[in-house]
Formats: C-alpha cells, sequence, structure tokens
C-alpha cells in the first residue's frame, strides 16, 4: 500500500480500537463529515493488537505505534503533508492528561472524550498550553452536535423565551444497575475504578453532559451548587447517581440530576428551560424534536431541515425533513467544525466545544464532589 | 320544593361557590359516584352570594348556611335521615381548620382540601380528633384517582420493580409565570397571600401533590429533605417553585421538584420510580397510560379497562379500553370510597387518602420550609 | 318519595338499564351536563328489570314503564311540569326507529344512539317528522363533543389550511377480534346479529363516526363511495372490516377506514385533513390535543382551556389547561347543548348532531354495502 | 494520486454527483458498512461535471467517465483487482433500465435506486439476466434497512401475532403540494416529468416503498389491487396521491395509501399488521420504536440494541439502547449485506431487497396505474 496525497485531514486515535464502541462512533463520525481519513494511532495498549486493529481496517502500519511518545517523534518525522493532524484521545479518563497534554505540546490539534482529565489542575493546564496556541482543541460533547440543540440555542439567545427563570436537565440511564448488582461484572468495567475513570462516575460519565448542555445552550455560567451523589452499593466507591441545585453567576436557578440506576432507561438525556416568555424542552430520547412552549400560545415542534431554523441548525442536517439522522451524524457535525478551524475556514464557535467547555466540566464535576462530601452545602465552582 | 327521602348521602360545601373551580370538580365528582346529592352548605363568604347559588342549584334553601357554625346547628337540628352527612371543605387554606375541626367534632365526615391545614400543630389535632373516631376523613389528593396510578402502587406492592433504588417526581406549571409579573394579578391570588394560602404556595399547593404520589405509590415514608425554595420575584413572599432532595426511613434517596413558574408547562405532575428489577413511570400529561420498563424487556404500556390489570384499577374506570376518562372521574373514584367508608361497606384502604396522608403532607411542607430556612440544611419530618 | 319541581328537564331512557355501557354513559353525561334529571323510562324489555334499576337509581316508579307506548301515554297523562321532556334512545339499533318516531310524533325531544335507524326508509321518515317540528333531536356521535374537533371544525371554517386537498379519516378496533374467532360469543353479541344490529356491524357501530367526523369537521357532503367490506368469518353474516374511498360534493377525494378486527387497538378514531396551506390531525387516543402541521413552520399542538381557542371549544371544557376531560365529559357537551335547545336559550348548531347528520350516515352506510355488493364500484349516497 | 491496493470494493455511481440528495445517502451508507471505497462513475450527464466533483472527493479521474458504456470498457479494461465492481444507479427512474442492463450484462454488482424500471417489461428483462447470474443486485428500499423493520419481519415469521388478518401501510408525504401549486417549480422537478420519472409519481416515488414494506415484513404476496390515483391538478400529468386496496394469494386483504399533497407531513411512512392474536405497528417517524400489540396484554415498544431481538435486527444496530441511528445508518446496513454478497459471505436473503422485489414493485406500480385507469376495478398484478 503506496502513501496517497490526499486534501482530507489525516487523523489518529489513541485508544479507541476494536472492541471500543466509543471508537466505532469516532471513526464513523470523523467520515460522516468528509473532512477526515483515520490514518493510524495507538488504537491499544498492546501494539501487536493496534497492528491487528489496523489490518482489519486497512491502515497503512507506518502509522501505527506502541505510544504516545512514539506517534508524536515518529509523525513529527513525516513530511508535513503526511502527518497525522488531527489526534482523538479516547481512553479511559486517566490516560485522557498525559496524552493530550504531550500532544498539545508537539503541535497536534485534538479531539478529547469527556471529561477532558480525572483533576481540575491538570485541565487547567491544558488551558494553559490552549492559551497562546490556534490548535483545535474539541471535547465529545456529541449532544451538541445535534441541529435541535443548536437551535435550542439559537432561539434563546434570539430572546425567543425571554429572561431564563429556571433550568432542569436530566440524565438518566438504567445499564449500571445490573452491573453493579453483579460483584464479577463490577470488576470489569472501567468507569466504576478510581484509577482508570478518576474520582466520578456518574457525574463523570453522564452528569457533565447535562452540565454542558445546559451552558452551551443558555450562554450561563454555572456559578456554585448544592450537590448529593450517591454509591449506591456498599462495594462501590464511585458515584452512579446524583442530584446537583446550582445557582448561575447571574442567579438562575435550576438542577441537574444524573443516574446510571435508573433502571430501563436508555439513555434519557434531557433539558427543560424556562423563561419568562415560554420554554424550550429537548430529549434525546427524540433528538429531532425540539419543543417550544410559548407562554400564551399553542406548543410547537421544531424539526431537522426545515426553511425556519437558524443557519447552524439548518447546516448540521442533510437530508430533508423526516430523514432522521442520528447521533454518528451530530458527532459527524462537531467533526466537521473542526476541520474548518483545522482548515482555517470561517466556522460558528458554537459548532464545536473547545477547551473552556472541557475545563468547566471538571470545575463542574470537582464542585459536586465538594458539596456533596461537605454534607451537601453551596459550594462554588473553582 | 319538599324535602325528598334518599339513599344517597346527602353533601353540603364549604366554599366551592360559582366562581369556584374546586367546587365543580367536587360537585361533578359526587355525581359521578353516583352516591351523593348535593345538599347545601356554605358556599360563599356571603350568605347572599350562597343562597344565589343554591338557586342557580335547585337547592333547598334549608340547607345553606352564612357560616359552619349556622350549618352545624341547623344540620343537627333535623332528622337523621335528612340531615347533611358529608362536608367538603373548599376554601382557602387558612380557612380548612376551624371549619374541619368543629365539623368533625359534631360527627360529621369529611373530604378537605389539600393541604389540611397551614401549621402541622393544627394538623395533628386533627389527627387527634380523628384517632378515636371512625369518622370517613378524606383528602383531595385527586391523582390518587386515577387507575394507572392506583395500578403502579399495587405492581410496586407486588414486587414487580423489586427493591426501589431512586423515586423522581415532579409537577411543573406556569400558570403563575403571568401572574407573578403582574403587580396588580399578583394581589388577586389568594394562593400568593399568606393570610389565606398558609406558608407555602408552590409547596402548599403542589409539591405536596408529588409528596403524597411518592407515598401513595411506593409506600415508603420520607424521612428526611433538603429544599430550596424560591419566591423568585421581589415583591413576593411565598414560594413559588422549589426542589426537595430526600431520603426515606429505609435508605431510598429520591427528590421532588415543583415549579409554578415553569412557563408553558400545563399541569405537568409526573413519577418515575426506579426499582432493581424495573422502573415505572406516569405522568398526568397522558394519565390514562402506565409505562413499565423492565430491566431486561420491552417497554410497557398498561392502560385502563384490561383484564391485566389489578382489582382497584380496574375498578377505577367504567368505560371500555380507549375510552379516555379524566380528573372529574378521578375524583369520582375518591367519593366513592368515602361513601363505601360511610355506609359501612367495605373499600380498599388504597382507595381514598385519610388522616394521616393529610398530616403527612403538612408535615412535608413544614420540612421543606425549615430546610430552607436553614441554608438547606436535611432536616427531618416531624 | 315525593315529586320535586325542578327547572331541571326530566330524562327518560329506552334501554340503557343496569347492565348497558351505553346508559352509563349517556346517565352520566346528562348529570355533567347539569341541566337535566333522570326520571325513569323503559330501562329493559323486562318492566320488572326497569323496575330494579328505578331501585337502584331511587327512581320514582310512576315514571317507569314496560314499553314506549305506556311511557308516552303515562307522561302525556302528567302535568306538563312533571312531565319527561328528553328520551335518549339506547336499544341496539333496530329498535330505533319505531321508539323514535313514536316519541317524536308525541312530542318528546330525542337523544338518537347511531345509526339512527336500520333503513334509509326509516331514516328519511324520521326527517320527515323533524320538518315541520322543533323538537330537538340529536344523534349520539360523542366525538364531536369534544373541544378539540370542536376546534377543528372551527379552524377548517375559518380558512387556516386553506382548500381542502385530501381526507383520511380511520376508526380501527380490536374487539371484535376475540368474538369472533369464539364461535359462542359470537352469538351473544347483538351488534353481529342482523335482527338487532341491521345490515351492518362495523360500518353501523363505527364507520358512521368516521364519516360523521369527515361530514362535521370539514363541512364537505360526501357525493359517493366506492367501498369494501369483509365478513371474515364464513360464520359471520355482517361486516366487520372495509374501507370506502369517497368523494365530497366539490371533488374533494378521501377514505374512511373501519375495522374490528384490529388485533391491539382500543378505540383508534382519528382524521387528518390536508389543505392547501397546513393540515389538521386529532385521533382519540389522546382527544386533547390537536395537532395542526401548517405548511412551512413548526407543528403546533393545541389543547384545551386556552385563550387561543375559538368559542364553542372553549365552551366545551371546564377545566384549566392540563386537567384531562374525557368521554363522559364531551357527551355532556351534546347533552347541553340539547337542553339549551330545549329550552329555548341560544345554542351553536354545530354543538349537537342532529337528524341531518342522523340520516347522512344511514345514507353512508347504505351506500357503502350497495357498493360492496356491486364489486366495489363507485355509488352515490342517496 | 498513485492507485492503492484495498481490501475494499470499489464503488462506481451513475449519477448521484454534487447536487444529489440521494448521492450523498448512498456515498454515506457505503461508507458506513465499511466495506466499499467510491472510487468514480458517471456521476452527471456532463462529463466536466463528474471530474469537478471527481476532484472536490478527491478520486483518481482515471475512474470518471462520460457515459456508462465508457465505463464499462475503461473498468474492464483495468487488472480486476483495480476495476470498479459495484455499480450503484442513482439516475431519474427513465434511465435506470438502460444503465443496469449494460452493467449487468458486462459482470457488475448492482444497486438500483427504486423504481428499477418504468415498465414492467424492462423490469423482467433484468430478471431474465439476474435469473442465470450470481451478481448481487439490491434495490435500494432503504427502510428494510432499519433494525426495527427487520425485527418486526422476524417476529411475523416467528408467529408472534398468528395468522394475518389485515394490513394498512401509509406513505404520506407534503413536499409536492408547494411544487404543485406553483406552475414554474412544477416544471423544475423531474419526478412530475414522464420522460424521466416514467408513468407514475406517487406510486413510484412512495407508493412503491410501502408496498415494498407490506411485502418484506409479511412474507405475503399482493395478488391483486383496486386503486385510485390522483393527478390533483389539471396542469399535472402523473399521480401524486392514490390509495390501493389489495387482497394477497392467500387472501388478506389491505390497503396502502399514498400521498405527496399531504401539506404538513414531513416523510410519514407508517404500517400497521393485525394478526389473530396481536399487531405490529411501526412509523418512519419514530423508527426506532416497534410496538407490538398483544391481543390480551400490554403494549411493548421494542427498540435497538437489546438482547431480546432477533438476529439480523441485533446486527443492524451498532451502539447501546437509546443512541439514535438514521435514516443513512439504515441504508449502510444494505450496503453491508452487499458486500456480504460480493465477497462471498453468508448473509441472511432479508439483509438487502433483491431483483426479485425490484420486479414486484415494478409489477405494483403496473397494476395500480391499470386499476385506476379501468375505473379502480380489481386488477391482477401480472
Amino acid at each position: 500500500m503506496s502513501a496517497i496525497t490526499t486534501k482530507k485531514i489525516r487523523l489518529g486515535f489513541i485508544g479507541g480500537g476494536s472492541r471500543s464502541m466509543i471508537g466505532v462512533a469516532h471513526k464513523r463520525a470523523a467520515q460522516i463529515s468528509g473532512e477526515f481519513v483515520l490514518s493510524g494511532g495507538v488504537f491499544s495498549a498492546e501494539y501487536a493488537e493496534s497492528l491487528r486493529y489496523a489490518q482489519v481496517e486497512e491502515l497503512d502500519p507506518a502509522y501505527i505505534y506502541s505510544d504516545v511518545a512514539q506517534l508524536i517523534s515518529g509523525e513529527l518525522a513525516k513530511p508535513e503533508s503526511q502527518r497525522i493532524e488531527l489526534v482523538s484521545v479516547l481512553t479511559p479518563n486517566a490516560l485522557h492528561f498525559g496524552a493530550v497534554s504531550e500532544l498539545l505540546k508537539a503541535g497536534f490539534h485534538i479531539v478529547c472524550e469527556k471529561p477532558i482529565t480525572t483533576t481540575l489542575e491538570e485541565a487547567e493546564s491544558l488551558a494553559q498550553l490552549m492559551a497562546s496556541s490556534d490548535q483545535a482543541f474539541a471535547v465529545a460533547h456529541t449532544y451538541t452536535g445535534y441541529p435541535m440543540v443548536r437551535q435550542l440555542r439559537q432561539m434563546i439567545q434570539a430572546g425567543v423565551i425571554g429572561q431564563i427563570q429556571k433550568i432542569d436537565a436530566q440524565y438518566y440511564q438504567g445499564w449500571v444497575n445490573e452491573v453493579l448488582h453483579d460483584e464479577e461484572r463490577r470488576q470489569s468495567v472501567w468507569r466504576l475504578k478510581p484509577a482508570l475513570a478518576g474520582p466520578s462516575c456518574c457525574f463523570g460519565d453522564i452528569g457533565v453532559h447535562a452540565f454542558n448542555l445546559v451552558e452551551f445552550t443558555t450562554g450561563l455560567r454555572i456559578q456554585q451548587v448544592l450537590a448529593e451523589t450517591d454509591t449506591f452499593n456498599s462495594g462501590n466507591s464511585l458515584d452512579v447517581d446524583g442530584t446537583a441545585l446550582f445557582k448561575t453567576e447571574c442567579g438562575v436557578r435550576g438542577l441537574i440530576r444524573a443516574s446510571q440506576i435508573a433502571t430501563g432507561e436508555e439513555n434519557n438525556l434531557s433539558i427543560a428551560i424556562y423563561g419568562r416568555l415560554g420554554a424550550l424542552k429537548w430529549s434525546h430520547e427524540n433528538p429531532s424534536q425540539l419543543i417550544f412552549l410559548p407562554s400564551n400560545a399553542p406548543r410547537q415542534i421544531l424539526t431537522p431541515g426545515h426553511p425556519y431554523l437558524a443557519e447552524l441548525a439548518t447546516a448540521s442536517s442533510t437530508l430533508p425533513p423526516g430523514h432522521p439522522e442520528g447521533l454518528f451524524d451530530a458527532l459527524g457535525n462537531i467533526y466537521f467544525a473542526v476541520a474548518q478551524k483545522i482548515s482555517g475556514r470561517q466556522y460558528d464557535p458554537a459548532a464545536f466545544p473547545g477547551i473552556d467547555e472541557g475545563v468547566r466540566g471538571i470545575s463542574f464535576i470537582d464542585a459536586v464532589l465538594r458539596s456533596n462530601n461537605q454534607m451537601q452545602q453551596w459550594v462554588k465552582l473553582k
């Protein structure tokens, strides 16, 4: 297999090899964007496994590495036109910081799974690296890639529901339930292990998405939280459930509810934002619908592909109304915007969540854990 | 108009006259039950207005009174067979206690709107009156009259979802929003006035329904709460929004969310109960559906009128499947059970909420307010 | 029990005794309207059974009769102020005509279950009786009593969806399925017996409701149909399923689909009306929602109790938004309008379906059967 | 750009260039399958435009051709390992036959948009070519690629709803409405022009999908139809609306409703299949839900990703439950199965619709038009 010259951007993965769901999602999203070609990376902690995966994917072994350091030196040794430019970091949480910080220093663009680090110090250290850089850095808050979430944000900005009065966000899943009650399976899930997941399971994995959705859609910054979390089972050390009351800088109240023991729930991320003039509601259970509740008029259901949508929402779907697109397509929208940034094209700053959103997420997780540790007192986000 | 002899139970109202929505609901519910005939009462603070309403309703003026004391003496003076037996107390909250305590002492059966009193002391005083009595006392927790809410309770009792892990109840409305932002209208709504409503608006009016729904369906008793409430607008003194985290006696966690400034929400009372083996969800937005989410099987939607329902749920609807019944019919189910109690027939203790449920509600409101006043600390229900 | 003088209108039933679902519905609806008092009638073919039912309902035996002729002579013998004025005819179809024609001639007002007769000749004969009369005659097309069905009609009249292009109405139920496959139960259901039901089961029982809904909401008159019906099972002689394509007088096309072997369907009456500028959809599965699909704007969901509704829709519900009313309340709206007519008050002509609607229904059933018998040719409604 | 050796299958397009929605869908679906690489083709009737598109897509110009004949000779001249193997024919309908027949004769595998031809003779001619061939031939009945449609089929095969009693399929769209009422736009839409679309617009474009869905899910073959179609507007010559009653070989009745003037409908393809023991319902408005209505038990909602699904449905989604996939992913499932066939791997015959399904579709369209022309008589499918 000889090298090809492509105007597509070469993409590498850290993690995301064959058995990884998240790897499949990122690979397909990058393809969907039409802007990237997956060239190689460190798919697995074991080099042999990475090579095997590369073979399946028909990748040039010259792009396959045993670790991040090797990838950096190997790629920098190549002519610029043949180099991996964007690296997607898809490992368990605890490995994000080391990989990302080295890759950033070496000049690579980054897509990083959330949470971007396991401590606030690490997150701020990444922010400092980014402060003087114009590299692309995106956090995989995939839900912000849905057209109707983007429309929600735009309608709030446009004042459609007036001043915000109350925010209620939920992320309920049930899949941890069966694991939690089965000691053997509990040992096999990295998200329940502090060494790999960091200090939080539920808020690190899903609560942080709900937090991001609140700040992304409203443009408000959460200033303080009062949170209770629960490990539920004595044999388990990380949170699998919890609620965080919050106040924003301008005094708007709200709450974020997260659970991984909500048996029977599939992936129920929902948000409701109540304003002076109306409300907007979105749920991942039907991501193509945005519900608008005006104070004094019939409810409306907005859907993708219509001329009545704002610009970014319009650009975020491909097919005519009634032809559903899904989670891969939403993440594809984020990859597309990252490509716009990398290639110096204009892009909407709302089109991918960046380092600030990454740090905010860690700051939120940190505050939630502190509040819970302090007997559910109000604490400020650092 | 001459007196008639009826085997139906004579019913009187305190409040609930012509301009009262709640009066319409109770009148229709009593009719629907087929067990009562509305005979008279004190429909209004003004006697002339009560008489006028009586005329419209074609009631015998001999059953119309200017106040509760008059009603008591007037009725007791009649032969037993012609006496009002059940009195529905439908006034603003602050007037409940006086009326109910006098009526109870005089031997009347009672249906009382919630919250039954404005202080816990008063509520306990009513409980004491009831302790040695076999009078009927029902609180108008109408939602417990829906067949699918009764089915939910039964399925939890039957162990269908196993041990309960998490409870999330919500009662969101938007109607206070417009009132709150209009100083003039704010003055006209008794629910916002401490002298009539008591110490709470949002939790007294709707949060207490969500609380009752939690205890009714799960059979668990909430032991402590951590609550934040909000008056929202500086010109307003009572809560119009709030969240209460709770723990039950056996350690189950959950939360109750209530808001009257959830603009655009109509009457969105919902509950989700997550157990070891599955979940049950019900929402007043579609009260004829009970959603069952088994851990490892497809979701199910249960509806009224089917042979697969439990006994009380079956008895709680009249028509075949697919013929919707509504709120009047739900309240009618409660009146029917009150009639069973009064007339000495067998009845399911779940078929109407009684004095214990009434006191529990006040105890909850009291704890919510205490917790909020103590900077959102955990407090125990008294 | 002595006679009372009441401004309420005395109501009598033909049929509708204790074991009758339809009797329960009419009794409760009449109560809900606040305008009627059920006084007596011929509840059952057996006088003793009628008396027994009267006792349960605490009715004066002076109002209980063994047949229609007796009722007529008995009531006419009473002073006008104590006479039954409205008679609801709730028997199996084949008995409607005899009862209704005698009652009309004797001056009674009528509510008649659909189909009003079993032949078109009979229906036209009733129409002739009504032609020179100002008695009230209502057909129990209960679904026209729902606020959102009334709103639908008004929006079409107001031109909200422009010129109508296409109409699709459905009434699917599953309850006959189990009966049909069980020879014994098949013998016990009068709707499947020509002698009682007349020439049609499915179109006579439910197809005619869908037909009425089409004409009621659109104001168009169906001129011709092409219909196929099916008895399904060789041991069964009446239709239990069928489809009728239709054209209206002004050339609008549409179809009416009806089935009683749609296993698992509860009572799924739905209509979609597509116009030049938008569509309106309503389904009995959620009767409180009217869906408006504008051609170039987001979908809207209209619900009862809001200021944005038209006059008749507003008058057709009692409670604030989000407090569901049901089928009893819808039929109650029809009884209320009948009372307005009887007592000489102003009423909206759309507020109850009358003799013309009754005849139209029979004309439709007749045409459906003729078309099917003629190998599914187009036939005109007579 | 030098040639690469790949185990992926080279894919070519006839049509589907830059401005083509259908081209985007097929390109993305082929990518998603992970089995194909788009190499070239005849993207446009104009060679220059094809070259321009190739440049955007970074395709080797050696794979870009000015017409089908050139493509065939050019590709056959290449070594086998570098040849396009699968050609997707994405042109307007009238061009399918010429392209497909030549390509089949030359040994290429085919994915063809529906309807596969504009006459039944042509379709049968393609079937003859395929009769003695083991080339792959797939029709783009995309909806059969949805996991829940495949699950529906499997459940019927497994007898879950027993013997089928009634089938009702609908495909309603509104997009043609605005075009039809605007003479200028009407001239610009090829689907409304007989020379390009063939003899049918509505049934050729969407009715045929509903037909395929009926035969795919039930395994029954429709034998005769009675159909009415409508061109609606005097300035328009092809059908834009219609209904086809049908009977299957074994006598099951049903109907297919199709409309492109159903204003406000997005892409509402739905099917309901009623059996002796229950029903199954699926709608493209929520393609991740399969509704099962057992005769005597609560409704169930089946969703992708669960262990309770059958094998092919399980293989047809990638992500865990609650992570929606869409239309691209459904078409990707079809491409994946085509690749299995091409590369000699085992595949489920239900995993892509083949030549038989293609011919059946044309046969249905032909019968619908004949029936309508014969004044809506019953006609047999040829």
